[in-house]
């Protein structure tokens, strides 16, 4: 349980040049220093990419691209933070969609007086990050905004990835993901991990919500179990990270895109002791709740035991688990088995319990 | 001239819905409806597109990458908005590196309460940009923060190009530019059109200076001013956009890449009667101002008229004109002959006369 990692924020003391400043923002000198001796440096780049566009050469043809902005308040929580979740966030998006990430772009926007030592730590964890996944940061921006004109760091970041190699298949079925309109009755569905992990966490940094032990975010790298599921020769129907929204908002979305429902069994849903204490005190479901390295995956059902084996072989999914199955349509889009009588209708997140959750 | 862009930015009724809420950014139901009926539409997409990964096909194996964020203030000024800046600016980008944009990323933080109206204009005007510079938006992100916490809106763009087409060079001259480290005494110094239209643009904007005409800022693709260059067989030193920091911030990187000084004369410098005005009223350099669709070009000395030619065969670069060259080096890495006297240095600016010019 590492919960140190938020407390560590650096606190400085105010009126010193530890701090941004708008000029740092705004091309002059102050900006090619920032970028040559402190940016650069954090994110293992050398001076040479600080030019306009960043020259690459791709040996396969199809590319995937995917961006994301992350607002996430506070910036360090226990497990992660916004240069970690930055990386991992937007390589996860690929890696649903079945490709592997190759390069990435990082976009800052920074509040006046943001603390250097905040900034470095962040630019530190994101260049780790890419270490982890193995994508270069190749190009950046930096703007600077006055005070309360932001708040504090948003960071956006673009990534390029290409197509993951995938196993043989003996049976003619498709090579890749064939997305949700194509989910039908029968299909198994699955989850990585135990779930709501992340916006409990930085909920609970926010606001020092007094549970021991801390829960901690689930911010991690998906493509290890999206490359083992493919090299098992398993190609899942469709994949998707649930972030924003949690479980149940990627089950709402699945369920509009193919006109199925879907049932849940609460019995097999993974959440762990101290998440599950939290979402009781303030009355959320866990799977309203935000992930950040946890993804469903939809597989048909022959595919099931190979599916769990092969993400149970990766760190990031070994608590995989079957959480319910795709069923004829229903009332309601999706319903979930609480163990007594009929099974209830599971609403779709309207707005989200948490703002700024990542 | 065009002002009545800006004073057409939606004044909205408080206390009605025509406002985005927080719960539009989280990832449910709203989340999905404002993606559907709104922001897909108004950029040309389908709802495919909303997927957590866009694939695509290129060609070339060789591909540029960059990215920009946009924070101006306010969002309208005369002759752009923030989402036409979001394209030009990023696709500029790759122009200057001899890139023709492909495809773009759009990841958008919106603080809760922007019109409706506002962020449709906005999106608007990104589409028609994306239209011109022949880009294609593939790639989005929206976050919603609470009030306080953003300044109404920011974009951050990224964009993937593929090397321009260059005509044929009889000499055996590079192919590409081959950056500011290879400028040498005698290169000549070109700019499109006249400077520091957008940075005074959107101050004035800004403050309600009553100059008439009212300055209107220079946004544009610089696309075609680039490719005119490369087919006529011209392949500059380098070329930069001279956005924030202005020409002078432009110059002075030139000058610590490549250990020469550069050398400029003010009568040849364009600059429009009302931009001089606001800058004698305010004590601004014109050089130390941002443009959006003006570059600075770097040429062999016996490429100057062709260069000069092919750039004013295209609409943004007709004004086009020799403002200098490169020469010895010197004590001041930048010099400015003013007409009466010795030459005197330029400086670097430190920051930046204007925050949150783009």
């Amino acid at each position: 349980m590492n919960s140190a990692n938020y407390l560590n924020c650096p606190i400085p003391s105010p009126g010193d040049d530890s701090r941004i400043t708008l000029a740092h923002g705004e091309g002059g000198r102050l900006m090619r220093e920032l970028l040559r001796t402190r940016l650069l440096p954090s994110l293992g780049m050398d001076s040479s990419t600080a030019d306009d566009a960043a020259w690459l050469t791709s040996e396969a043809a199809e590319l995937a691209f995917t961006t994301d902005g992350y607002v996430v308040s506070p910036l360090f929580f226990p497990g992660g933070d916004i240069g970690k979740l930055a990386v991992f966030g937007t390589v996860n998006d690929l890696a649903v969609s079945g490709a592997i990430p190759r390069w990435l772009s990082l976009g800052l926007v920074i509040e006046e007086g943001l603390p250097w030592a905040t900034l470095a730590a962040v630019l530190q964890s994101a260049a780790e990050a890419a270490g982890i996944a193995e994508v270069r940061i190749v190009t950046g921006d930096t703007k600077v905004v006055p005070r309360g004109a932001a708040d504090q760091l948003f960071i956006t970041t673009a990534a390029i990835g290409q197509r993951m190699a995938t196993g043989s298949s003996s049976d003619g079925s498709p090579s890749r993901p064939t997305g949700p309109a194509s989910l039908r009755p029968g299909d198994e569905l699955l989850v990585t991990g135990s779930i709501a992990r992340h916006g409990i966490a930085v909920m609970a940094a926010r606001d020092a919500i007094g549970i021991d032990p801390v829960p901690t975010s689930d911010c991690a790298l998906l493509t290890p179990a999206v490359a083992a599921l493919l090299a098992a020769g398993v190609v899942p129907r469709t994949m998707r990270d649930a972030t924003r929204g949690g479980v149940a908002a990627v089950l709402h979305e699945w369920a509009a895109a193919s006109g199925v429902s879907m049932r849940l069994d609460q019995a097999h849903i993974p959440v762990d002791d101290s998440v599950a204490a939290v979402c009781e005190l303030l009355g959320l479901d866990p799977l309203h709740v935000a992930n950040e390295g946890t993804m469903v995956v939809a597989v048909a059902a022959q595919d099931c035991n190979a599916a769990l084996s092969a993400l149970r072989s990766t760190a990031v999914a070994r608590g995989a688990r079957r959480i319910g199955r795709v069923v004829e349509r229903q009332m309601a889009a999706v319903v979930i088995d609480r163990g007594i009588g009929s099974p209830l209708p599971l609403d779709e997140p309207l707005g989200a319990p948490l703002p700024r959750i990542c």
